[in-house]
Parts: structure tokens; C-alpha cells; sequence
């Protein structure tokens, strides 16, 4: 049993968190940097402790500084969030060294996901449709375009040990591919400290969809539907939803079963997402597994009901899952806008500063996970999520006009602050994404009009 | 059809139905008063219009000027919104004079069921089960006094005008029903312009019950389950809860058949609650019918995933229902607190002021309905709601420890200002509330016992 969470992370999932834990009536440590010490987490967990200065290197990023304040606080278990060090097996592994129980899976399966290749490896084990491409990691420049070559162009170039949209670079033309593994392999180094890559044939027109799984330690695998996160601008994403649209039942199933199946294989624990590569004519293929919590989660909690944190939390403590797959129901749609401090105006420049206004939406159906209210400053160490706008409609067309009703609340307002509210609703109201005849490239597409038009 | 709708309310119910409108693609007015004028209604509404000064008699509650500010503006429906004109016949009527769809039953239902005689008489022709009492209003006091003597003390006196818990007397003993018939008298002849009562027996022990009803123009009445209503400070709601707990299977069934009954005999249109009172042996007694919106119509909302305010506007403009009973489903607990502008410790004191910082809570299965926001002046002319916090959990446990974690959030501050969130926070943690061996007498005992013990 838990029964003292050491929250390593910041901003709204840090909230959350804390939420979560109390709730289940587990005391919350919030473990932060120096900048973030004034807090929402901060402010609602049970207790706090400082980990380091601003920069993520010396605080959410120091595995050290983290295991000493979880120790230093008593806490039993840490929650890692998402980003930072939630998906460092070596984290995982420290955590259970000083007998901290780390809220996510076990670190080999964090290790072995982590690295594409051993999870493009398993999911082919698993009966898991995979694109043409490198099965291993290429050791040279010729032996990737060798695979490059026999899968066809465009290929992407991905790094190893990258994920979450990092480290990817996708090469039209035969001519560009000396170039591009040669950046590639210098950021992949760089960034991983891994500078291996792999290569896999590029769609040009394909959505992102993902399947949420959770499993628990005693070898119960359940899903909890799709999500559809297909506006992203450079593998961020901007908008989710649950389910993804469009798609017939069978899919639907197949996409579950297929998750489940590589979660099962793994020997997953905890709540994890299987992401796939869908074609319109209804063709996926499996690209990653993320290894603990996405941002996106609430659509997926507010068509099931399900809190997916509380179950991260007990799943940890060692309980069963307690419910089934014939348990799980979706009810309606549910949409998600990450409310950037950037300024699409201006290549998405992130905008820190003073927030001396801010309102955001309410009411039937919405809910909003944040940290920021009037008089926090957003700092700019950290990635610029503002808050997640979340809401539910019985079907697709009310969602959206909720969306969209909600996205007209927000006002978030100081000196040099933008956020991407108005490009959000911008994204709403595009008719492809209403007939979801859209793909990843909405975004991009949107953007570039946008540009053209000084506002 | 509607296509353009004047929000005659304020506060955060006319937030809520300028949200309906807008995903509904319908315009919305926010009629407001001076001291309103920089409302977030008034913010979020297409349009607005001033009807008046502050004090609600002069715009709020003028007929004549919410009519002609509703024509000026070219709007073709009024939606009244709780309190005010929400439930005044004549009000109804002259919007019906004027053209315009009264977003409620038709004038002659507000009629026949506002005067609680008759509403009285047609709930027994309803078949519904009634507490002993006067079938129609008393002439004197010595009839009265001998409907007293003939149910049996305590009793209650009622104003036939009255509703929404004011113009009640209740009498313990023979020896103080005269008092308190010419207290009652005087009061419900300043109050509803109305002098006549009636009185029934008045049950020391009973819970709160109420049943949300929804009927269409063409005939179609469904209910929408219960709510549970017993936290109550003299005949204020403060704590709300769907669906009442405890309760067997076959008692909400014969709830909800008696409130449909009743809306079937009355010809209802519109969204409506029929209100009970439930003694702790099941058996229940009909006792008032509210021809409005509810204030806490969003536990409802939560708990069947249907918008009330949007069936409100579409079966005022003419709609068919959509569905039938068999397609209401009931999913979960949703617990509903009011947080109201009020000092608990000094006997409930309104509170008015600006504030200066406001934090309300967010997160998963957490919606919060508001019109305040730092900056916000409470005005000292209207009720003192600041916000409703309702949460939603698969069960009662659950919710409940979601809206403790939740009040816990509520931060509201500014000189002088005081809210009622850490009573909300005592109730929620009262045994008896958590057992469901509460009554409609829970809060007065938590609060004198406050009160022996100054904070």
C-alpha cells in the first residue's frame, strides 16, 4: 500500500496529481523547482520540498535531487507525470533501489518500449502491423539508405531512444537522405545521448490514433478506447479526442485488441498508450508505446468514467484493476485544446510573463486542468502548457460546438502573453476537421494561411 | 423556431444559459442591471442590454422593462432563468402578449401549479400521496386552527403563493398558532402579495426529494431521476445530490412515475421538479412543483449526460423531446455545493465586496459554475451565490471525497468577504450525511454547534 506520494513534475499535471491523491486520501509531497515554488501544486499538496533551481536539468530533470526529497519527506511512492522523468527507466530503477514504488510500469518494460527498435521488435511479436522499415538500429549512413531505398520514399529518420514527437525527420527525395540522417544522428546524440537511429517508410496522409491501456500487476489488461490526435504542429499535439471519429466498430476493436495484445506481450504495467498510424483507407500501423500518463487523458476519463490517475495510483500500490473489458462503456465525445503561452502569430514563440487577467471556461460539461490563475508568472524553463480544456457532448457535432463555445471564454492576459486559444478555434471550425477528412498536416496547412495574412 | 434569446437573469445562471445559446447556434441578450454592467454575462452574451438599476424590483423584476429591452433588441424568446420572474404567470403571459416564447410551461401551468391549493389539488387528482392538510386555503384563523387540531402537531403554515422554501411557519403547539398564523399572514401578504395559507402536518424527520421532469409541447414527459435536497438552512438548498441515496430501486421508480403523473395531469411543458418530502420509514408526500429551472439542475446534468438548459430552448422553440424514459440512464453520484457570498459564523451575513483573488477547483469530474473572477464586485442587492462546485464519481464515497478535495480549493478573498465553503467542507465530513441518516434538520444542528464554539 501507498500512502505518501512524492509529485515530481510541475504545472497542471502536478496539480492532478495532487488531486488524485486527495482523494484517495494519500498525502502529496509536490517536489518542485525554485521557480515554481508560488505554485498551484505547490499550494494544495500536503507538503512541499525544493529540488533545484529553475532550469529542468537541476530539479524535474535530477534523479538524484528527487529520490533524496522523497526519501527526505517519507514518502513511499513517486509519481513522475508526463515528460521530464517519467519514462527514464533509469528513474524507475532508482526509485526501487531505495524502495520508493514508481507510479508507472516496471523499469525493463520502460526499457524495452522505450527503445524503438526492441518495441517495434515486440510489437511484431505481438501481431502488431508495423510500416516497412529498419527492424533494428542502422549502424551507418549507407545501411540506412539501403532501407531507405528498398521501402520507398518519403521515409522518416527516428532516433532509438526518442518518443513524444522528438527526434524525427522525415526525407522526400533519395538526394536529401545523406543530409538528413547525418542532423539526425547529431540531435538524436544530442538530445538522447543515444545517437542511434532507425528509418520507416513515411505516410504522407494518415492520422494519429492511440489506445489507452491499463493493466495491472497481476496480469490484468484492459482498454479504454481510442484517441484521435491528429492536430499536432511539429508531433505536439494540439487537440484530442475520444474516441476517434470516423471509424466502424470493427476497426475500433481491432486497434484495442491490438494495444491490449502488445501490453500483454510487454508485460505492461499501469496505464500506458499504444500509438498508431491510420490510413485512410483504414490501414494501421503501430508507431510507439508511451510509457506513462499522456497529457491527453481527460478525454479519455470523461467518455469512460474512469479516473485514469487514482487507477495509476492503485494499480502501484499493488490492487487489482477490479473491472473488466466488457466493464469499460463509452459514453459520447470528448475533446481536448492545450492552451499554449505562444504566440502562433509569431511562430508559436513561447510568450513567459505575468498573467493579470485570466477567466477561463465553465460550466456544463467542461473541465479545465491548470495551474495558472491571475498573478502566476509563466516561467520560461518549461514547456508552455497554460491549461488543457476538456469537454463532453453526447456526440461529435456537440462537442465541438462546445469547444468552440469554450475556447471564446478564455482570456488570458498580460504583458507580451499570447496564447493559442484563437488558432485552436481556428482548428474547430475547419470543415475538414469536421468531417474528419483531416490528417496530421491540418495544422500545418492552417498556419501557413494564417501567416500569409498578417492578423 | 428560436434565433435569438433575452437572458432575463444574472449571475452564474446567466452565464449557463448564454453558453446554452451559443452551442446551440442561438443568439443570446444578457438583460442586466447597473450594478451587473460589467458581468460576465454581459461579457459572453452577443448582446446587452440594461433594463434598470441595481435593486432587482427596478430591472430584474420589471416586467415592463425586460419586454421592451427583449423587442428593442429583436429577440424572439425570453429564458427567465431561477428566482426572479422565472416563476410569475402574469410574466409569462405578457411575453405570450408580446410574441415572444416564455422558455418555460405556459403561463396558466405556472398559474395553476404556483398556487399551492391547487397545486395540491392536482397532485391528489394525480394520484400523488399528500401530508394531512387543508385541501384549499383557510379562510380564518379558528378554521385553521381546527385543520390543526384535526392533523395533529407539529404543523406547518404555508403561504399558497409562496415556493421555493419561503413563507413557511412551522408550529409546534396549539398555544402558538395564532401567532404564527397572523406572522404568516403578514408575511406572505408583504411577500407574494398574496395573504392567503394553508396548512399541513409538518414531518420533524424527512429528507428532501425532488424529481427532474422534462416534457415536450407534443406531449412526450419524461423524469430524469431524483435529487436529494436535504441539506438545507431555513428552506435554502446548500448541498445537493443525484441520485438521492439510499434509496430502493422501487421507491425512485414510484418518485419518478408520481412526478410524471403529476406533469402529465398538469399539461407541463418545459423542464420542471416536482418536489417531496421522504420520511425515513419510504413513505413520500407530495409537496410543491418548482415551473423552472432548479438551481441544482447540473447534479441531474452530471449524472445523465443531458444538457437541461438546451432542452429547455429546444422545447420552447417547438421540438420534440428526442428520446423516452428507456433512454434515460443514470450513471454515478453527482453532488452539488452552493458557495455563497455568506459568513457562516456570523449567522449567515451576506458578505458583498470585491474580490481580489479567486481560485476555484478544476480537474477530473469537477464543474464549477461561476460569474465571478478576481476583480468581481459583489454586488449587495441579490443573493449571495458565488459559484456552484459539482462533481461527479462512479459512486457516493467517491463524489463525496471529490467535492471534500474540492472545497478545499475554493479560495475566495477580499476585505470583508466570506463564503460558505468551510461549513460545505463540515457537512460533507458529518457522519450522518455520509451514512444517509441525515434530515432536512442536519445543517441547524452543525451550525448552532459552530456557533457554541466561536472559530
Amino acid at each position: 500500500m501507498i500512502r505518501k506520494v512524492l509529485v515530481a513534475n510541475r504545472g497542471e499535471i502536478a496539480v492532478r496529481i495532487v488531486r488524485a491523491c486527495r482523494e484517495l486520501g494519500l498525502a502529496s509531497v509536490a517536489a518542485h523547482s525554485a521557480a515554481d515554488r508560488d505554485s498551484l501544486a505547490v499550494r494544495l499538496a500536503d507538503e512541499a520540498v525544493q529540488i533545484g533551481p529553475g532550469p529542468a536539468a537541476a530539479s524535474y530533470l535530477n534523479i538524484a535531487a528527487v529520490v533524496e526529497a522523497a526519501k527526505l519527506r517519507g514518502a513511499d511512492a513517486v509519481h513522475p507525470g508526463y515528460g521530464f522523468l517519467s519514462e527514464n527507466a533509469d528513474f524507475a530503477e532508482v526509485c526501487a533501489d531505495h524502495g520508493l514504488t514508481f507510479v508507472g510500469p516496471p523499469a525493463e518494460v520502460i526499457e524495452a518500449l522505450g527503445d524503438k527498435a526492441r518495441a517495434r521488435a515486440a510489437a511484431t511479436a505481438a501481431g502488431l502491423p508495423l510500416l516497412p522499415g529498419s527492424r533494428e538500429e542502422l549502424g551507418s549512413e549507407p545501411e540506412a539508405r539501403a532501407v531507405a531505398d528498398a521501402v520507398g520514399y518519403p521515409v522518416i529518420i527516428k532516433a532509438v531512444a526518442g518518443g513524444g514527437g522528438r527526434g524525427m525527420h522525415v526525407v522526400r527525395e533519395p538526394d536529401g537522405f545523406a543530409a538528413a540522417w547525418a542532423r539526425a544522428r547529431a540531435t538524436a546524440a544530442a538530445t538522447f545521448r543515444d545517437p542511434r537511429l532507425f528509418v520507416e517508410r513515411y505516410l504522407d496522409s494518415a492520422r494519429h490514433v492511440e489506445v489507452q491501456v491499463l493493466a495491472d500487476a497481476h496480469g490484468a489488461v484492459v482498454h479504454l478506447g481510442t484517441r484521435d490526435c491528429s492536430l499536432q504542429r511539429r508531433h505536439q499535439k494540439l487537440v484530442e479526442e475520444s474516441p476517434a471519429p470516423a471509424l466502424s466498430e470493427d476497426l475500433l476493436r481491432r486497434l484495442g485488441e491490438a494495444a491490449t495484445a502488445l501490453a500483454r506481450h510487454a508485460g505492461y504495467v499501469g496505464a500506458g498508450t499504444v500509438e498508431f498510424l491510420l490510413e485512410p483507407g483504414g490501414d494501421f500501423h503501430f508507431m510507439e508505446v508511451n510509457c506513462r500518463l499522456q497529457v491527453e487523458h481527460p478525454v479519455t476519463e470523461m467518455v469512460t468514467g474512469i479516473d485514469l490517475v487514482a487507477a495509476q495510483l492503485r494499480i502501484a500500490g499493488g490492487a487489482p484493476l477490479g473491472f473488466t473489458q466488457a466493464d469499460v462503456r463509452l459514453a459520447g465525445t470528448a475533446i481536448e485544446c492545450r492552451i499554449n503561452a505562444e504566440d502562433p502569430a509569431r511562430d508559436f514563440v513561447p510568450t513567459p510573463g505575468l498573467i493579470e487577467e485570466c477567466v477561463l471556461p465553465g460550466g456544463p460539461f467542461v473541465r479545465v486542468d491548470t495551474h495558472v490563475h491571475p498573478g502566476h508568472r509563466i516561467p520560461g524553463f518549461y514547456d508552455p502548457l497554460l491549461a488543457k480544456v476538456v469537454v463532453w457532448a453526447p456526440d461529435r457535432p456537440g462537442a465541438i460546438a462546445r469547444m468552440r463555445a469554450a475556447l471564446g471564454e478564455v482570456r488570458v492576459r498580460g504583458r507580451g502573453i499570447a496564447t493559442t486559444a484563437p488558432l485552436l478555434a481556428d482548428l474547430l471550425d475547419d470543415e475538414r476537421f469536421r468531417t474528419v477528412s483531416h490528417d496530421t498536416r491540418l495544422v500545418e496547412t492552417i498556419t501557413a494561411d494564417r501567416n500569409e495574412v498578417p492578423a
